[in-house]
């Protein structure tokens, strides 16, 4: 039929998603992956087993692709360039995808174009990083975020000290390892957002609605779409946010910008990921085009799908691998949830149970006559059933759950 | 994890959207594929390549795996007989899908059963068939249809004679041909209808709303969901008739009742598909649980996904080759029409472009305020230019289209 391959690096959880919008497309995602055992190559007759740090195995994985994309950031972006040399289409172009890899690359760009971030330094160049710790934490009324400027996800890389001392150890670790730091201003917020954008090689934007993100123990837990009480004015301004940095820094492909909506109503952007992201799966089964088939039409430079929700409100809360595994196995927590909510959509990604790993998510379409409440404690019901076999009947959003902390590098 | 692995004989379209929905739930669907280019079998890890025909291939199929079941009827009875013997879980049991597979033995059981079905003769026993017909065709005032008793699909296998010397001919030529045959009475009748129904190796059965189905050529181009104008109590007859069947022959998964409504407002019973089938492909986009998710839960014994219908009206168009090869490729034609219908859910099967074959279908979902004429054009538009390359500005839902007879047997 002449529809293009598309090659993604990375075989996990978003590349096993993205084959099955390429399936419906009637095109091939070719994945490059770890392991033939890993979520997407366990599903796909296109693998190509190598590592995202081998730029010979990236250039087997490109070739004969229409694009190559990633399903996460952790890429050398030397390898990157010497492909697009070679003229492979590496997509979003590694000059927009630094902003994704680098914090203080992102930073820097963003503060220069005057959009809302928090102050923040440098700690990974200075002579004495010591010394400008100390001077920005005592410039900050709320204390400090430190970052490790390359390779943190899922809040690894991510520290929050709570005293100088704290802070300057931190640093003493970091320095100890090798690990290039920044610290950022605590922003005190009320909640957070994340604005999905996609953009495609011509330049046509979409957004979809801005969800509200619920993250506990530095992972994304549940997304809530539209982001509940959000007025127009700041969804807008959310949106129009996630489409300037799209177009800016030339992104193409879709796009999460996280951000706070911070205790004076105001937004600060955290983070940007560009590839499809956990606050977009509910775009799965509440939005007219998912996250997933729009990464590819972006990428392929086809026009984008619309972004409208299905309904009022969609919940989407994440199934972690609970502390210990559950005596009822998946299959038989599959079995009595779907008993329990028939039009639970539930997504598994055939990942081993372990402790606070990401194993799958639920998504709940709310019906029309359902609040926020009732919708997402039916989705987080869910998600911790599948997560840890117990029903928590007196579930509190606001308790802590038995999926606890991952362990913070 | 432990999650099951089922196995499908067949690599077609019905295979392929089945992986898609494999791949949520965290299983395999492992394909036992003619070829690895075939749609199935080109998408997926696990493919056994091999012939439905052969016993020992089903038997590497089955191996492992928690049930076998079907992406078409074609498989000889006796090696589904040979298997459960072995211990394979056969879904739907040889004993309910040799309803689906022989119409004889269907007729016969389901007049039994005191359900509406047309007056028929079996033409593959008697002594002197001829004069079997003769009898039948004066006693029938609007004319009888022969058919195939075993293999025939999308119009192969059916004729319409329309004088009782054509009818002679066609059984002179089935009888010179070894090809057993029936004879039905011809039903006058208004408009066609599919009831969708799946039943759990438990036995809980589940249907969608009915629709109705517009066949061009002897295939199902369109589907129209749920059926416009049609009663309460003829719809929940319909379902009744559905469930009926499914209950009272056993059939585990699911399974298409393709009616009639005849001219008068009744329901006449047409055919059975043991199977996901295309005119359930619109629960794709339309209704809370697929037709491919619920098939693997009924096999797998889960319970059944909610039905409901995600808005008032979602119409189905088949995208079938057409007799020329579009000058535009089908990357193209895809790309305009994403541009013209954002909104256009694209379903390919990579299959080649033959005429007349299922290549794929387009599912459009109505808006709020669209009727059913606007949401029936706009699809049929997307896959006659999916088809054809061809926009049919001034188009007629009951003007012939370009896509034209497939050859029959």
């Amino acid at each position: 039929m002449g529809l293009p391959t598309v090659a993604m690096v990375g075989g996990g959880q978003l590349a096993r998603m993205t084959h099955q919008a390429a399936i419906a497309l009637g095109q091939t995602l070719r994945v490059l992956a770890a392991s033939p055992d890993d979520p997407a190559a366990a599903v796909s007759a296109d693998v190509v087993i190598g590592s995202h740090d081998s730029l010979d195995d990236l250039r087997r994985a490109a070739q004969g692709a229409v694009a190559l994309t990633f399903d996460h950031e952790g890429v050398p972006p030397e390898h990157l360039h010497a492909l697009v040399a070679e003229g492979v289409s590496v997509l979003p172009p590694p000059d927009a995808l630094i902003h994704a890899q680098d914090k203080l690359v992102m930073r820097h760009r963003l503060s220069e174009l005057g959009l809302p971030v928090p102050r923040f330094v440098d700690l990974s160049g200075a002579d004495d990083p010591g010394e400008v710790l100390v001077g920005f934490v005592e410039s900050c009324a709320d204390g400090v975020v430190i970052k490790a400027i390359r390779g943190g996800y899922d809040g690894r890389g991510v520290w929050l000290p709570d005293s100088l001392d704290e802070a300057l150890d931190v640093l003493a670790d970091a320095t100890a390892s090798g690990t290039p730091v920044m610290a950022e201003e605590r922003v005190p917020w009320r909640r957070e957002l994340s604005a999905m954008v996609a953009r495609s090689a011509f330049g046509q934007g979409a957004t979809w609605p801005v969800v509200e993100t619920v993250q506990r123990d530095g992972q994304c837990a549940v997304a809530i779409a539209p982001a509940p009480g959000l007025s127009d004015e700041r969804a807008e301004e959310a949106e129009h946010i996630a489409l300037q940095i799209a177009q800016t820094l030339g992104v193409v492909g879709v796009m999460a910008v996280e951000m706070f909506e911070t205790d004076d109503g105001a937004l600060s952007i955290n983070e940007l990921a560009m590839r499809p992201h956990n606050s977009g799966h509910w775009t799965m089964d509440g939005a007219v085009t998912s996250q997933f088939e729009q990464h590819l039409r972006a990428v392929l430079d086809y026009p984008l799908g619309a972004t409208r929700a299905l309904a009022p409100v969609t919940v989407m809360a994440n199934v972690l691998g609970a502390s210990e595994t559950p005596a009822m196995s998946m299959d038989e927590r599959v079995h009595h949830l779907m008993a329990r909510m028939p039009d639970a959509h539930v997504h598994l990604y055939a990942k081993g149970e372990r402790r606070a790993r990401k194993i799958g998510h639920v998504n709940i379409v709310g019906g029309p006559d359902e609040d926020v409440a009732t919708v997402r404690e039916r989705a987080e019901r869910a998600a911790t059933w599948l997560s840890t076999g117990v029903w928590t009947d007196g579930w509190d959003p606001h308790a802590a759950t038995d999926v606890p902390d991952p362990a913070r590098t």
